[in-house]
């Protein structure tokens, strides 16, 4: 039983991982078809957020399926619970690399970002780009100092935002509304896949240690 | 066994009800803030975030605590997993009420929202507030008919909500980039609330009818 509930629990995680870089390298060619304003890379990504969704309730599947089987109780029963949330984070950053995609799309042949956007979007996305990763990596081996680091990353993403605002909210902005928009929403989007990129590592955090990661 | 599992059902019920209506009451009080600049409303919004993430720990507690006692199976391990659905998406309600407020805040003691834009946002505040209030007596009463409602009202939000866009994206938008950058995020604030109050009511019909609500 306590056999079959780890080999169960391996094939969640791999899923989980499966989900961790598939929503990399979307965010990959979302900023690609944002900052080169590349249709094909943009639609690649639209196409490809069906697969996440489908990982996504493969996870869901299961753990259900554990669920009954195994009633798994107390630290195999949190790791279970901690895979749903998991799995709801990543598959959200999946979303957000989707709407990265339509804005290029909506923009298509114009970039969607102006000259002086491109420097700190392409700040943002490398940022996303070492978050997703280390997703991916905590999750096929759990790391606790390293999902620590995904801390330090956000407070990076976080001066990105801010820096965005200032310049977006600069008297010498010269674009007009829509171009601004379409700035502080991409922000918002690329900031939130970092949030949810996050979240996912404090569980795993907590699944580690038991202890939960207080803000 | 069955009895004891239908009274834990029902306080998991209950306090999803009382998410629903903490975040019911949240989103009209941010708006409140936001409309009147009303500085108490804003930070009383705020204040209560914490009780509505207090009753959603709960929610997850009671469904583990019921899964390791239980170990439900098949229709009612669904209803539990369903029940930590719809509570991550009221969760996400509330939060989305609070952006509003901090929104409010921020601008506060002018008005977020200039005078062009409050027309749209009372009406998105009114659907906000009818989505909420049917998603409390769905959690309370599950009807078919009444979740299905919320798909149209779905529909009504984003019909104002690109209400809105035209409004900020217009030729002869008066306000700077700032105005319409707070526009176009509070827009999206009310928008993702809708969003989340359907999703929830989803995952009530598949509770009911055992049939997954295709998009």
């Amino acid at each position: 039983m306590r056999e079959e509930f780890r080999a169960d629990l391996h094939l969640v995680s791999q899923l989980l991982v499966d989900m961790a870089e598939a929503v990399r390298a979307a965010m990959r060619n979302a900023t690609r078809a944002l900052l080169t304003a590349d249709r094909d890379a943009a639609e690649a990504v639209i196409a490809r957020d069906a697969e996440i969704d489908s990982l996504y309730r493969q996870v869901e599947e299961r753990v259900c399926d554990l669920l009954a089987r195994q009633a798994p109780v107390a630290s195999d029963l949190r790791a279970m619970i901690t895979a749903l949330h998991v799995a709801a984070d990543v598959e959200r950053m999946g979303d957000l690399a989707d709407h990265v995609a339509k804005t290029a799309l909506r923009r298509h042949p114009s970039p969607a970002v102006p000259a002086e956007l491109r420097g700190v979007f392409k700040e943002m996305a490398a940022v996303a780009d070492r978050i997703a990763e280390k997703i991916a990596s905590v999750l096929s081996e759990p790391d606790v100092d390293l999902a620590a680091e995904l801390d330090r990353d956000d407070d990076a993403m976080d001066d990105l935002h801010r820096d965005l605002f200032k310049v977006l909210l600069d008297d010498d902005w010269p674009y007009g509304a829509e171009t601004a928009i379409d700035g502080a929403l991409l922000g918002r989007f690329y900031e939130r896949y970092a949030d949810h990129a996050v979240n996912a590592g404090r569980q795993v955090i907590y699944l580690i240690t038991g202890e939960p990661v207080v803000d």
